[in-house]
């Protein structure tokens, strides 16, 4: 089921979360977060992530301007048995396809509910649009799916991982992006600027980030240098170090 | 500062966060879940939540589609002396305003540094879109901005929040949207669904939805009702509860 990709171009992706839950502030989410290290570790670039409510037209306005952006979009969220999850059908929407119950799904509930258990909201998270590949979940039973270069997970935490973990062998991954931290010492932000400025110009194909951070123990700040190639990554990373302990000691005199 | 606002439709509001960081898994994003919090309280409707990279093409985009949509958006990161920080240049770009150093802003900053401190990186941090409105912060001194309905912070937690508390009270709110938790009672979401779908049907004006959790002690459900109308959510939680006790008492039995 893995796309086929143009070229070299490392495989892009987008997270889309759907829950009225994070947009109200009650629930943190977590999902993006996990997914992020997880494509960062396969060597797909996660590069946008958006979260939408439970409403179909949202989700379908923007699973369509991202599944024609990006290599892959990976939903979570809105696909158990209450009237509120509604993912399966926005997506069947969005692809116009028809949806309905699938057998292949409802035998894997019937693995986890008797028949008088799998009433009709359980039969509601068998719903599964034409054409899709089911995504076994060892939890719930009650699967994820994945259409075209969509993949449709659940909201829990727990249950999205285990889904991740079935899907993330099958991606079209690439050479995963190697990151090097150059701790800052204690020197501000502004003081080295400048000069990394000029090592990430002289590096190009490094991407170089500075992450200030204040703790109780004053400033502490991480410069953050990425590249899928490790030679180029050494010496950038060579330049920042060098660059920071000189600034150190200039500081320190 | 404080927008007008057509008739009686609550204000509403969209998050844009800006950091690669974010996408490369490196940093779990905090901001979105305070501000949702924030604006719930004051009753502003937060109705989508995107987080783009360090990509002037990116912010502009997400930029110019967010604020056309809502009430206001309340951007994150990127406002720093080094390099990779470019959110104000993507904004003055968006609103197709001059950016150049602000005279306001540069005090603020000479609050903090020495004329020799005040290199040309950290004089970036004074660069603001023309027309735009300084939002102070008491921890670095260097400023957020508002301009038209885009509200612009730091990327930094205790900074951002900062920054709220100056804007806060100038955003044109609405009623509170008020809460209700319903203890599911370990009765499974499948169980109750049908029942909550009707309760639903029947109170409009009130948002419910189910939250499944599994912890360590097994399934922990939660309805939550959502509501503006103080009466029709007291209605609607206690029809939430009773159904929920009896149908506790009848899986007990």
């Amino acid at each position: 089921m893995a796309q086929e990709r143009a070229g070299d171009r490392p495989a892009s992706a987008a997270v889309l979360v759907i829950g009225d839950e994070i947009l109200s502030g009650r629930t943190q989410d977590v999902n993006t977060g996990y997914i992020a290290k997880y494509l960062a570790q396969i060597g797909v670039d996660l590069r946008e992530a958006r979260t939408v409510p439970d409403d179909v037209e949202a989700i379908v306005e923007a699973l369509n301007a991202l599944r024609v952006r990006y290599t892959y979009v990976f939903t979570t969220g809105g696909i158990g048995p209450t009237h509120d999850d509604i993912t399966a059908d926005a997506v069947a929407r969005a692809f116009g396809v028809d949806i309905d119950e699938d057998p292949r799904a409802i035998a894997l509930l019937r693995e986890r509910f008797s028949e008088t258990e799998l009433n009709r909201a359980r039969r509601r998270m068998a719903r599964i649009p034409k054409g899709a590949e089911l995504i076994f979940n060892a939890i719930s039973k009650a699967p994820g799916f994945w259409i075209g270069n969509v993949v449709v997970m659940a909201g829990v935490p727990m249950i999205m991982q285990n889904m991740m973990d079935v899907v993330g062998p099958q991606l079209a991954a690439g050479p995963r992006v190697l990151v090097e931290t150059v701790e800052a010492n204690g020197v501000p932000e502004g003081a080295y600027a400048e000069a990394l400025e000029a090592i990430a110009r002289d590096h190009e194909g490094v991407s170089v980030g500075s992450y200030p951070a204040f703790t109780s123990g004053g400033i502490r700040n991480q410069i953050v240098l990425r590249s899928r190639d490790s030679a180029l990554l050494s010496r950038a990373t060579a330049a920042a170090r060098a660059m920071i302990e000189s600034l150190f000691k200039e500081l320190a005199r």
